[in-house]
C-alpha cells in the first residue's frame, strides 16, 4: 500500500460507493445503490445558468438549455457501467486510488438524446478526429488542477447507443450521477461516462489531457506509456449466499439445496458462458444463463443449482464472452490497478 | 486497528456509504446521498405477503398492509440522522468496525404513520415497559446469529415526531433504506431507527437482545458494562471549500473572500451556536446561523465570512445546543469508537 493511508483508502470508499453485491438480485440497481466513482467535488449546478456547448471542428456551433434537449427526440438505453478500477483493491500491494473490491457496477435506464444526432445537427468539420467531453468537476490530480475530460474517437462517438443523457431509471439524473447531463457510451468502463457534461468539443486531433494519456491506462511500470483502457472485460459476480457475519462478511447457509445467482456482462461481446466453481477454482461447471434485462449492453443473469453439504465452502464464478474474451483466474498486475477482472471468491460456512 | 484489516475496512465503507460533505449545501440531503449503515445484507422485501405485526403486550394485536398503513393519517417529519459510529476511523486506534470520518449524516423528509397512534389503535398493556422494533435483516454479529432488533422506552415511543415511515423525500423509501417501512425517532442516533420493520412488540420488560445490551454501548473498557447510546451529541461540519486534491482530499483555494458554510444539528435541543477556526483551534470566532430547513428535527445551516490570505490554513467548526452540550477539543476513547464528535479538520492550501 505504499504511501496510501488507511485514513486515505477510507475516505474514498466512504463518499464512492459500491453496490452492495445482494443487488446482483436487481435487474436494474435501484436508485442510490449503482456504483459511483467521483474524482473530485460533486458540483452544484443552477439548471437555469447552464448551457452545453458543442463546439470546435463544427460548421454551427450550438449552446443548448436543459429544455432545448428535452425538446429533441429521446432514446432510452438500459446499460450496465463498471468502474475501470473495480478489483483493485484485490491486487496486492493495492495500487493508491479508490479501493474497489468487486462492487464498482451498476446497471440503469439512460434516458436522453442520441450524441449523433447533435454531432450531425452541428456538422462534423473534415478534420474531426476525436470528440471531447468537458465536465464541471475540478480538482487536482497528479499535480495538475484540471477539470475532468475524456476523448472518444469519432467512429465509436457516432454509435447508436452512445447517448447525453439526462435521466436515469424513470427520474431527472441525481446531483452524484451527473445531473444536468453526462454522456453514456454502453460497454466502456465508467471513466468513459463524463458526468455534469458542459462542452462537446470536436477536436482535430487525439485529446492528450490527463485523464487520456496519464490515467487510465494499463501499465506496467512507470516508465511504460501502456494501453488504454475502453472496453469492459467479462465479469460474472455472484450475490453472495446465505446471511452475512457484520464485520468480516463471511457467509453461513443452511445444508441442502440452494440456487445461486449473479449477473455477468462484457463490454466486447454479449456473454457466452458462465461458469461456477464450489472448490475454490478447482473445477468449474456451467451455470445456467437467462437475458434479463433484455438489453444487448446490460448484464444478464445466471444461477446454478447448488447442494450445500455441512463445511467451509469457497465458491467461484466466471464469465467469458463470445469475443471470446475469459475471466483469467489470476490477476493482471498493472500500476493504476485497472482491470482486475479475477473470479469472485465467496466464502460460506454450511451448518 | 488491531484484528480487523484494511480489506475489511474497505468491505464495509464501500458498501456502507457516507454523505459527501459538499452535500452539506443542500437543506434536504438528495437521495442516493443519505448515509447508510447496513448491518446485514438488504432485504428484498415482496410486499404482498409484507406485513407489519403490532403485538406483545397489548390489547388488540394488529396486523397491517402497506395498504392499510397508507390509509392511515399521514404526517412528515423532516430530520437529520448520524450513525452513533460517527468519527470512529478518527479514534487512535480505530474500533473494529464502520470505519466512518465525519459523512455518517444526512437529512431526509420522511413521511408515514405516527407510531403512538398505532400504539393507541392496538391498547397498550397495563404492563407495556419498552417498545421492541424488529427488522428483516439477518445475520451474524458478536457470534450470535441474529435478526436487528432495538427498543424504545414507552414515553420515547409515545412522543408526536415518532413515525413509521414509508416515504423518503417524497417517494417510496429505497431497499437500503428500509422499504417497505422503517422507525424513524428523529433526535436519536441511527440505531434506533430500525429499518424492514416487520413487528412492533410491546414488552413488559426491558429488552436484552445484542443491539441494545452489548453494542451501542459507551464502554470505557472490555469490563465495563458501559452506558447506552441514545441522542445525538452535538456537531458542526462544513462543506470543504475550493476544490480537492484526487487522493488525499486536500482543499486548494484561491485568495480572498469567501463564505464558508456548514450544518449543525444536536438531538439533544436546537443549536445555540457554532464557532469557527481558521488555526487549527487556537481561537474560535462565532458563525452565523439560519433556520434551513424549517425543522426542530432538522441540522440547521451556518456560514462564516473568510478573508483567505495565501498559506495553509487548518479549518475547525464546532457547535454547541442550547441543552449546553458542547463538542469537546479531543475524542472520548471507548471501545465500541462510538460518538466522536471532536471537531472536523479542513485543510486548505490557498495560493
Amino acid at each position: 500500500m505504499a504511501d496510501f493511508s488507511m485514513v486515505q483508502a477510507v475516505q474514498m470508499a466512504t463518499r464512492n460507493h459500491g453496490m452492495p453485491l445482494e443487488a446482483l438480485r436487481y435487474p436494474v440497481t435501484p436508485t442510490g445503490l449503482h456504483y459511483l466513482l467521483i474524482h473530485y467535488d460533486i458540483p452544484v449546478v443552477d439548471l437555469g445558468s447552464w448551457r452545453l456547448d458543442v463546439d470546435g471542428e463544427v460548421q454551427r456551433p450550438l449552446s443548448l438549455t436543459a429544455d432545448d434537449l428535452r425538446g429533441r427526440n429521446a432514446v432510452e438505453v438500459c446499460s450496465t457501467m463498471e468502474c475501470a478500477g473495480n478489483g483493485r483493491a484485490r491486487f496486492e500491494p493495492m495500487p493508491a486510488s479508490q479501493p474497489w473490491l468487486l462492487e464498482a457496477v451498476g446497471t440503469a435506464r439512460w434516458r436522453g438524446v442520441r450524441l449523433r444526432s447533435l454531432l450531425e445537427e452541428a456538422g462534423l468539420g473534415e478534420g474531426a478526429v476525436e470528440i471531447l467531453f468537458t465536465g464541471l468537476d475540478r480538482g487536482v490530480e497528479g499535480g495538475l488542477e484540471q477539470v475532468y475530460q475524456r476523448s472518444l474517437p469519432v467512429a465509436e462517438a457516432m454509435r447508436d447507443e452512445v447517448l447525453l443523457a439526462y435521466e436515469m431509471n424513470g427520474a431527472p439524473l441525481l446531483p452524484q450521477h451527473g445531473f444536468p447531463l453526462r454522456l453514456v457510451v454502453p460497454g466502456w468502463y465508467g471513466m468513459t461516462n463524463v458526468k455534469w457534461l458542459t462542452a462537446v468539443t470536436v477536436l482535430d486531433r487525439a485529446f492528450d489531457g490527463y485523464q487520456q494519456e496519464h490515467a487510465y491506462r494499463l501499465r506496467a511500470g512507470e516508465g511504460d506509456d501502456g494501453i488504454p483502457l475502453t472496453r469492459m472485460l467479462p465479469r460474472a459476480l455472484m450475490a453472495p449466499p446465505g446471511i452475512p457475519e457484520f464485520l468480516t462478511r463471511e457467509r453461513a447457509l443452511a445444508p441442502g439445496e440452494h440456487v445461486l445467482e449473479g449477473r455477468a456482462w462484457s463490454g466486447h461481446a454479449a456473454i457466452a458462458s458462465v461458469e461456477v466453481s464450489l472448490d475454490g477454482g478447482e473445477s468449474w461447471e456451467p451455470a445456467e444463463l437467462s437475458r434479463e434485462p433484455d438489453s444487448p449492453w446490460a448484464w444478464c443473469a445466471w444461477t446454478y443449482s447448488w447442494s450445500a453439504a455441512p463445511g467451509r465452502h469457497t465458491l467461484c464464478c466466471r464469465a467469458t464472452d463470445k469475443a471470446g474474451n475469459e475471466q483469467p483466474l489470476e490477476p493482471g498486475w498493472n500500476t493504476g490497478g485497472y482491470a482486475n477482472n479475477s473470479p469472485q471468491l465467496v466464502v460460506v460456512t454450511v451448518r
